[in-house]
């Protein structure tokens, strides 16, 4: 077992100082993609990359290159994140991938470890979605169209065209970001888990299986607005009532069609004419329902759609869905996965396998090459806040976890998934 | 029994002239109190009584009477209701008594019925609430008081006192509309349904047994927002799961603590954040409750209390409510139920006992003096609309019906209620 661990200073003053870019005092962290706080972090992250005598490379889709031993021929381990954030964030949110990839690549330097793969780490463009979420790692991995470069724009209405433009950018240019397949050996990120289930487990670390897949709706109920006082209970058409029996047997639904991973949610609802003294005619609500196998899914999908088309039958209201959008589950690579499960053990890590439930690059980049992704906890689960936060332990033993995994994967005389 | 009858030709010509003024040809009916609207339909309403040769009082909260045989002395049998409506209202809500009213007035005038009790009809002021509600009725039954007169405001902010500044009134003149009790024999309302009951039924007309009271709150719910992905089902402290769990109880709770005339209703729901991939930390709605029984009313009230509580404490919600409103409920004088209802046998009308479930003129009457009410059937149940409606045989059915029951109550040698 190797003896090489990361500098934790190092890593720690890395994350105190990234931290500090785009911090507005009171509101956390603001570095969305092509603005002022991305790309003063992003200057910061190129100098880190220079200073450590790596290779620098920018991509058409802006992302971000660190590279150790590149020689254009041998595919590479990459390891990958994000330095963007959602407005007001918090510091971990995938910088600590980024960070913790660029400290794999300089301890891997620095102990002249001689490697079969080249390595590198990446800061994909705009993961968190002002643009419409994972840009970069989608550009890396082939799934952008010429259309949809042209269409993406932000919620005010500035193009992603425009924005790059602004940076002398030619957003057209992220089709050439496109990486064949064979250049790349494996894709590793590390990320917060953004979920509570390290933290209340009280585990050091988690070994994603899946990335899991959702569905998600926007559904209308049409009953009979009338009078709350002037209308007996049993002539009315109540859209409300029809939410909350249907919402009440979600649980039933996850019991009988799905799995432990899955999860269906209510989070927004919207009653018409929405007044306390009148029956609602209208009900809009959005479902969104996610889990890590995709029949699953389907299956979820079809009792959902059974039990709301028969309580609205039942109840004489009209009902009508629109999906919104659904995306396929992912699986970690298997081999990956016993790989970083085999290495937190030797680590004396407690760890966990379990899926993650957000969106990642890492999702993107399963589709084109083998993938592992390694979780540290939250604490209380606290994500997309500037509250967010991992203790200190748990993201050195994260940190290690990863360069274990991947000196395994790229060094020299190690075995792991030729 | 009387062969004297309402000349319907002339009540219908009323209903159609005064339902051309403050109409807005698409969005119906604007005479919202104090309007110029309410304006012209109260100066048409004026030259009725004069051209029927009935004398015109108009009291300290612009109230509007027609009055007959009025001697200062003898309590007069008097019928209301009033002459504003809603933003986009009907023709009939409140418009349809006060012509009945005229109508009885003229009728009983022209046929030289002599009578025990003047006979009045009274246009109330603002019932339908642009400055609070029932402002008129509560004038009349001595329930303002000069803090409730100078605080009246409508949604853009007029005071109540600024209109009718603005017609030369002096709005605490209100207080000195208050009249004795024993200046008043009787009072009968004549209103539109509001609800479905009698047109379903087919029934002409029905009898007010009692008007509902009400308790109105404002709940909210507090658990957690969490990630809807990365939140395992059994880790969410879900609000708007609770509501749901929560309106499911709503059936049960009005059939083991209710009555046929319960009515419960959430009207209105607001989720925070409100995003599809959220789950709700908070979840505010309204409660809307009512019943003709004041025990029944309270025992609603501790059920829905205990259920909330209960349900709040299992999943860990933090729970509060504040009572919007309250308003107790008020039976019919128990002889003009009866008179009422004997006077529709007579006349061959099919009619039903039932209870009000919205507010009118005659709870605050009820209070003051023996109160009756008569109902005629809305189509389809539909109020506060334009396309509010009433057969016009059954508007015809009950004129004749308040007609009867006024000639029992005013006219010389009748015996009803002495």
């Amino acid at each position: 077992m190797s003896p090489i661990r990361i500098d934790f200073p190092r890593l720690q003053r890395d994350i105190e100082a990234l931290s500090a870019i785009g911090r507005d005092a009171d509101r956390g962290i603001h570095r969305m993609a092509f603005t002022e706080g991305d790309l003063a972090g992003r200057r910061w992250f190129r100098e880190r990359i220079l200073e450590a005598g790596l290779e620098f490379y920018e991509d058409g889709a802006a992302n971000l290159h660190g590279r150790l031993d590149w020689d254009g021929e041998r595919p590479s381990v990459l390891m990958g994140s994000h330095l963007d954030t959602v407005p007001a964030g918090g510091p971990l949110d995938g910088a600590l991938g980024v960070l913790v990839g660029l400290e794999v690549l300089r301890t891997v330097k620095e102990a002249g470890v001689p490697l079969r793969h080249p390595l590198e780490v990446v800061d994909f463009t705009d993961e968190e979605g002002r643009f419409g979420g994972l840009f970069g790692s989608q550009a890396v991995a082939g799934q952008l169209t010429p259309a949809m470069i042209h269409e993406a724009r932000d919620l005010e209405g500035v193009t992603l065209a425009e924005a790059m433009a602004s940076w002398g950018l030619d957003a057209n240019a992220a089709l050439f970001a496109r990486r064949p397949k064979d250049s790349i050996h494996a894709y590793l990120e590390l990320h917060i888990e953004q979920g509570p289930v390290l933290d209340r487990g009280d585990f050091s670390v988690g070994v994603v299986e899946a990335i899991t897949g959702l569905f998600k709706w926007d559904v209308q109920l049409r009953g009979q607005t009338n009078h709350a006082g002037t209308t007996p209970m049993d002539m009315r058409v109540d859209s409300f009532q029809g939410l909350a029996e249907f919402a009440g047997e979600i649980e039933r639904i996850l019991e009988e069609h799905g799995s432990p991973h899955s999860r269906a949610t209510i989070g927004r609802v919207e009653l018409r004419p929405g007044a306390a003294n009148t029956v609602p005619g209208y009900t809009g609500f959005s479902l969104d329902v996610r889990d890590t196998d995709p029949d699953t899914l389907a299956n979820l999908a079809d009792a959902f759609r059974r039990t709301l088309s028969a309580m609205a039958r039942r109840r004489q209201l009209m009902f009508e869905f629109q999906v919104l959008s659904e995306i396929p589950p992912q699986r970690c690579d298997p081999g990956l996965v016993q790989l970083l499960s085999d290495k937190a053990q030797a680590l004396d890590l407690k760890h966990l396998r379990l899926p993650s439930g957000a969106a990642h690059d890492a999702q993107i980049m399963a589709t084109i090459t083998r993938t592992g992704m390694i979780f540290v906890p939250s604490l209380e689960g606290r994500s997309h806040s500037s509250a967010e936060w991992t203790n200190w332990e748990d993201i050195e033993r994260g940190a290690n976890l990863m360069l274990q995994a991947v000196l395994s994967l790229a060094a020299d005389g190690q075995e792991a998934l030729q």
